[in-house]
């Protein structure tokens, strides 16, 4: 054990992405306003957040305008209309979107990075997804943004698949691999399971690794940090751990733990008072005991999630019994 | 690294304590119903849970009685009238009550073990007590108690108050010394340099090691996992985390994590649906940003309570600019 107090210094290349709009976005259909995703914006700028993810860049045939709202797509004139001649060299930040394997008119759906607000595409995949995605990440690589390459629900896979992936992935143009715990099932021994094999498997081709957490076991801080010990150096986050179910890695908590003095905690309390907390008089999300019953399971949270807008929300027994009966 | 999967298995030295009575009383006095009190009790039997901590033996000078419930004081007749004619051959559960240093007349109030339904004393102290902490474990010991030595709010404490500490703890009968996030601030790294500086300095005593987390930064499930996989065998918890400020390690999460087939979490989410969670229309507990900012800054949760009982509970940035202003 080192004799240094790693909690109070930090690491220049750690970068943070908020994916409150991307990932939130699915508990309201991204119908989010233009001030609470402008105000989101402004938050990240001014608290020194790396990457904000705005949302998705997914096909308007699966998912209608009718329906959806616009950070779903991210048009750009939605974008514009929103940050404005937003550009990295004036504020620091960088834009994100996330694509879906499956889900995305890729091929049409995006244009030239030079001429849109985001530089960065996100490609979310699951294992038998992975040939789309590495072609996608060309795709997007060549139209001149950075991209990451993001498998998901690895808890729910083999080894060999999880192997599979990784030499799938390795040669591409990717910047970053996310580990990305869908069903917040991992705890600290699993994740550095696969930081170690996600590590070996793209080591000396330059690629960070990625976490991205969920809350249904109150782990997602906590594994976002044990990755962060490991070497991750990409980290995900939103305001007040807003998200599907039990929620994310809380944006505040990790920005307080980071001792990087380029972040401010400041105006992310302040955006998560003025326009998040308001929301969870509508919507309810965070870590209770249908979503605990679930990540013990190793379970997608749709379940819990369908439990919790039922007829009988707060029976937690009734709901144990039930997915207990199904396993 | 280890080619094994510890998560599908257990250690059966592993000895789970629910402190939810004493630990949860801080919120409200003490004054839980007999019919609440028996239903945790109940429950932890069923569960399988190894030690209920149902109180605390505390002053009756420092707590009046007006003031205070029963839970406080845990008197032989109060204790009876809710666990009957308890035993640990009968159940397999072990009752635990809990004296601080300096609140407790334990020359006077504590009966020989053989007279009480008590099986363990927790004596609980702050680093200059640790020479009344000695007399209090050995004096519990002579009467036929286990005895367990908590030195609380240890990140508040110097390395070298610490070593004393444990100089002084390691040849008393007590089976157990505590490490004590009061202040819920540690986070992984931290705990993994107090396991071994504990385990180090009581090499050779028999001692086991415990953890009793606070959750202030949503780490209390995760600091508890960490011992656990380090190696302490003796953990705290409570129901649905119920305790003062951001309250404790779940119990019901700590019990699904477990795999020991003796533990029981049905009728954990059975107790916390009837008896816990009706609790929460009156009394707030749990993780928020002003209990992250005292956490995060090492601090007792105590401004963070009066913030959430005052004028303003809901302006967390006031409290940020309040505590930083402060410091």
């Amino acid at each position: 054990m080192s004799d240094k107090a790693p909690w109070i210094t930090y690491r220049p290349e750690l970068k943070v992405l908020d994916c409150t709009i991307r990932d939130g976005g699915l508990v309201n259909g991204h119908r989010f306003t233009d001030a609470f995703v402008g105000a989101v914006y402004r938050a990240c700028v001014e608290a020194g957040i790396d990457y904000m993810e705005i949302g998705y860049k997914n096909s308007k045939r699966i998912f209608p305008t009718e329906k959806y709202g616009p950070w779903r797509h991210c048009d750009e004139a939605d974008l514009t209309r929103v940050v404005g001649d937003h550009s990295f060299e004036k504020t620091g930040l960088k834009l994100a979107a996330m694509a879906d394997a499956g889900k995305s008119d890729w091929e049409t759906q995006l244009v030239p990075a030079a001429e849109s607000p985001l530089d960065m595409i996100r490609v979310a995949f699951y294992a038998h997804q992975v040939s789309e995605a590495v072609d996608m990440i060309q795709h997007a690589n060549g139209l001149g943004y950075e991209t990451t390459a993001n498998l998901m629900a690895v808890s729910g896979i083999t080894e060999t698949e999880i192997d599979t992936v990784l030499d799938a992935i390795a040669p591409t143009p990717a910047g970053t691999m996310v580990i990305v715990d869908s069903f917040g099932y991992l705890y600290r021994e699993q994740v550095d399971r696969l930081y170690r094999k996600y590590s070996e498997a793209l080591a000396g081709t330059g690629k960070e690794i990625g976490i991205h957490a969920h809350n249904n076991l109150q782990l997602a801080f906590a594994n976002t940090i044990e990755a962060i010990i490991l070497g991750c150096n990409r980290v995900d986050s939103t305001l007040f751990g807003f998200g599907r179910g039990a929620g994310n890695c809380h944006t505040e908590l990790l920005l307080g733990f980071l001792r990087n003095p380029k972040f401010n905690l400041r105006p992310v309390i302040e955006v998560i008072q003025n326009y998040v907390l308001p929301l969870r008089k509508e919507i309810e999300w965070g870590p209770s005991i249908p979503y605990n019953i679930t990540g013990q399971m190793n379970q997608h949270p749709r379940a819990a999630i369908e439990w919790r807008e039922g007829p009988t929300p707060d029976d937690f027994v009734a709901f144990y019994d039930k997915i207990v009966a199904e396993v």
